[in-house]
């Protein structure tokens, strides 16, 4: 089992739309916020130093039950799997009052190595670097 | 064949993040906005007088290729299938350029009833509504 | 002295644009996450007991350094005045490791009677709660 | 008189706020795209060939009425003063349909040159430039 980042949102008037519950696009940016959280560490690091991107290739995301103004969701995020180039997230938000399921879902990245712009393979120190298992 | 709605969208500076492409969260809007585009004759009167609401429930979005600024993109907007209680959007972002790809999603909808907040059955009539066969 | 609110964000790919710093509506955001977290405990309450709905009427802000990925901001967010019907916020976002003012900003705001539409006279006891002098 | 760049933008539901209004930071989006439309011929080829930034140094808005689902707004963008170094656009935001003034803005700019961080001194070829007199 991979380690997991846990992060809170509390869902304001400006996180909501028309229907004033939040906008789907929303959850995608809480998300992307979950992912910047689990790899806090390495990020930048990684960015600069390694030179690698990661690219975001699939996003499979389902909206169980709306989060509305008030409410405090709470994003898991853990790595589902790490293949030869490509990663994937898993991330489930939960409405941290009632624990019900607001949405789940999974994204896929690659790897790419910036300066070719080709995928990078992810070899053993790389994949626990990404696991958490070691740091940089 | 169902009717395809085109929506073009020049590519800005505020559309991009740190990476200088379209952010994944900022492609939601504008697939958004081609389905408004698509429903622009029905959305309101559907809304108030029928008393449905679309709802989300899954988006699975392949993102193929970046955009960058001075890009103009064109979305295409068609429904794939209609069922009981729901909907499915096909959309394709082209570059229109060059005709790459740079995304292509699915994107599945039930419709409530606003007062009951339950499944609304489509039947025949509705159908065609949706189909934009007839208008209301 | 009214008390003064600290709200810190670190900066993520998604809240850059194109020149690869936070763009001006993004901003704006921040901002009334500032403000929601200034009035968290009377928010929501005085919006469904009280039935007032604040409505911006102006915003004046000053741009003085770009915030770039990795940098930490924090927001201070007080009330610089109180009229007969209106606020005024004044909300400044520091650098939070250099000190470096960001940007600095006021927000005005009238009061307005969610019935009537009208603006709400701002009276004795109002004015303490929103001094957070009181409390609900 | 300055040349006024017309932009016509239809309100959506992913433009509203828990208050069913367009948001205060929506706007600044809004703006931007009415000045990317007025500065279309000039912009990539200024800023790739001449090498300068454009930089916000301030925005006063005034939100005078709300935008609603299914509104269209009429923004209107012109160049109201060209200094040494600074620029300042006036923008007036129209409901498109009954003429009133949903909001108004001034926003001032700094150009810097890209290579230095400094500011670009605006000579009478780059004032007729930023002016729309001559293209280039």
């Amino acid at each position: 089992m991979t380690e997991k980042t846990i992060t809170k949102i509390d869902i304001r008037g400006y996180h909501l739309d028309g229907y004033q519950h939040v906008n789907n696009a929303r959850y995608l940016e809480f998300l992307e916020e979950g992912r910047w959280q689990h790899y806090e560490n390495i990020s930048v690091e990684a960015y600069e130093k390694l030179g690698f991107a990661f690219v975001i290739v699939n996003i499979n995301i389902n909206y169980r039950l709306p989060a509305v103004f008030g409410d405090v969701i709470r994003i898991e995020t853990n790595i589902e799997k790490i293949g030869n180039t490509s990663l994937i997230f898993n991330q489930v938000i939960f409405n941290d009052k009632n624990e019900k399921i607001v949405c789940d879902a999974k994204i896929t990245f690659v790897i790419l190595n910036q300066k070719t712009g080709k995928p990078f393979i992810i070899d053993e120190t790389f994949r626990q670097l990404l696991l958490k298992e070691v740091s940089m």
